[in-house]
């Protein structure tokens, strides 16, 4: 798939195996015979049926977890949307590289790795305002850089986060878009900027919509408003359906494509779930459309795929209290 | 302080130190600094300054997490108000001493120890309907065995957690009395009983509730309703008090004793955080009497410490990201 569409990918996903319902139902029967009430932990217990799902194993487990962050620039930064310049997603893409942000923090208290991946920085895309983001040929680079990094991936559990000065614009563009809201009611503060910024980039995606209102295909309108680290999101996140290794949703900006491919074909996004919800009022309407209750809601608004992050022990756990705590017969010895 | 007495309390507390509001705002400052956007993580760093403070520490730390969890049986448990035999509560305390518990995994995942401390496993107190569940004897004793686990405790960040077959129904007559509400409000399913069961519990808190009608010192309440673990519970907080040690908190039955704290001498509960929001519908008005936004509110309803040991990473995270992240000026170097 090179090109935006929502054929090819349903082409795509014909190949792709089913989720594993025996092994789900076998991990959902031990959750209720372990050593503690029925449902007690139950929102662990449904995550540990979720990884057995998709790992299709009956003893899931979180042993090799990975951050992927998918990094680029934006056109739409000329229009002076964000409180940071550009230059700082380099910046960036070098402190996670050197293990030296937030990210890599995070990581090291989850037990995972971390990869950063340069899908586009120092080559901006098109200003989404006035003209594409990304043509065809940009789409499908990011597209397979996403997909590329997933398949070269040996992780049981993966978190694909995003770093773009900018890119609560292009967010709030595709989810405005796939959702039929107005840009008021998408458009956040980003990093931080006051009433009159907020104001301006509710405007520029305004203007945004008005220019992409013919456009139906919810992987054109990716293409169209979106960024290459949100192209490479939707590939990664196709890629790991494909290959069946569950994906844990970070915030808003790594929703959105997300978003779109619900809409383009909901098969490609039911290995996801979400790690947390963010303090963008976007991320909210977003999570309500997919169905996904946020496993944290602590008003986290990092990107750099932070908030999932800081819910992976969260899956560890819950893969664990499933595999390792005795059930009551195991305990006790079998009921004569 | 051997009696259930604010008058003691008030006492006890005068020799203990503040919080440390230098080291406090030291992490504050730094948090604002760190090469991300000043409060994109701002619930991380609000428990990044909370450690600091109480930890009197400018680099807070959760190395040696530790829960200690109290058991003990309940008087009330002969008018059938749990789902469980009581002798469950001293195969659970093997459990936690074998390190099969559903806390034993969560506590690996956390890095955390486990200690099981037994406060009167097979010596039920009396039964709340009628008598009182501690009388002064039995209230030292288990206060002291609270304060006594911490005292020898080397943690420097606790999670108190409790296991005793039919506690919610102390923790559900205490919350009411300090709270003033109805056994209705406070009353809930927790191991998972029927209607019918519920109404007979509720009938039992309200009988209990109409005994004690008279008593105002809290600390009476406590010991008139509820049960050794939770005075254990209140003991071992005011040592984490008087020692400075942050203390995270677990579900409703843990907390009631804390309730019951901060209504005798607010000063008593200053260093405790909440976990989690548990499935009590009781524990939801503690929390908000306490003031206390939970880190997790995931509907878990287990005890053994077990919703504020999931939170722990967050905390250890918090820790680590404002100690460990460079500030801008440590990235890019000084500004000229």
């Amino acid at each position: 798939m090179v090109k935006p569409s929502t054929n090819d990918l349903t082409e795509l996903l014909k190949g792709a195996p089913a989720g594993d319902d025996e092994a789900a139902a076998f991990v959902r029967r031990r959750a209720d015979d372990i050593l503690r009430p029925t449902g007690a932990l139950a929102v662990l217990d449904d995550l540990a049926v979720w990884v057995a799902r998709w790992q299709a194993a009956e003893q899931p487990a979180v042993a090799r977890p990975e951050a992927i962050i998918f990094a680029a620039d934006h056109g739409v930064t000329a229009e002076g949307v964000s409180a940071y310049p550009a230059e700082v997603t380099g910046a960036m893409l070098g402190a996670f590289e050197s293990g030296r942000a937030s990210i890599s923090v995070l990581a090291e208290v989850a037990g995972a790795d971390v990869r950063a991946v340069d899908v586009g920085v120092g080559r901006p895309t098109g200003n989404l305002r006035v003209e594409p983001a990304l043509d065809t040929k940009r789409f499908g680079e990011a597209w397979h850089a996403g997909r590329d990094a997933v398949a070269g991936s040996d992780a049981d559990l993966l978190v694909f986060g995003e770093m773009g000065i900018g890119n609560t614009t292009p967010a709030a563009a595709v989810t405005a878009a796939i959702l039929g809201r107005s840009a008021d009611e998408t458009v956040g503060r980003g990093t931080g900027i006051d009433d009159e910024a907020r104001a301006k980039k509710v405007a520029i995606v305004d203007e945004a919509l008005v220019r992409i209102a013919h456009v139906v295909d919810p992987l054109e309108v990716l293409a169209e408003v979106g960024g290459a680290e949100l192209v490479a999101i939707a590939g990664a996140t196709v890629e790991a359906r494909v290959r069946r290794i569950p994906v844990l949703l970070d915030g808003y900006i790594a929703t959105a494509p997300v978003l779109a491919l619900d809409a383009a074909d909901h098969r490609a996004v039911e290995h996801v779930r979400a790690g947390h919800r963010s303090a963008e009022p976007g991320h909210r309407l977003a999570l309500e459309r997919l169905g996904l209750e946020p496993l944290l809601d602590l008003d986290l608004r990092l990107g750099e795929a932070s908030g999932a992050m800081a819910a992976v022990p969260l899956v560890t756990a819950a893969c664990r209290l499933v595999t390792e705590v005795p059930t009551f017969a195991e305990f006790f010895g079998p009921a004569d």
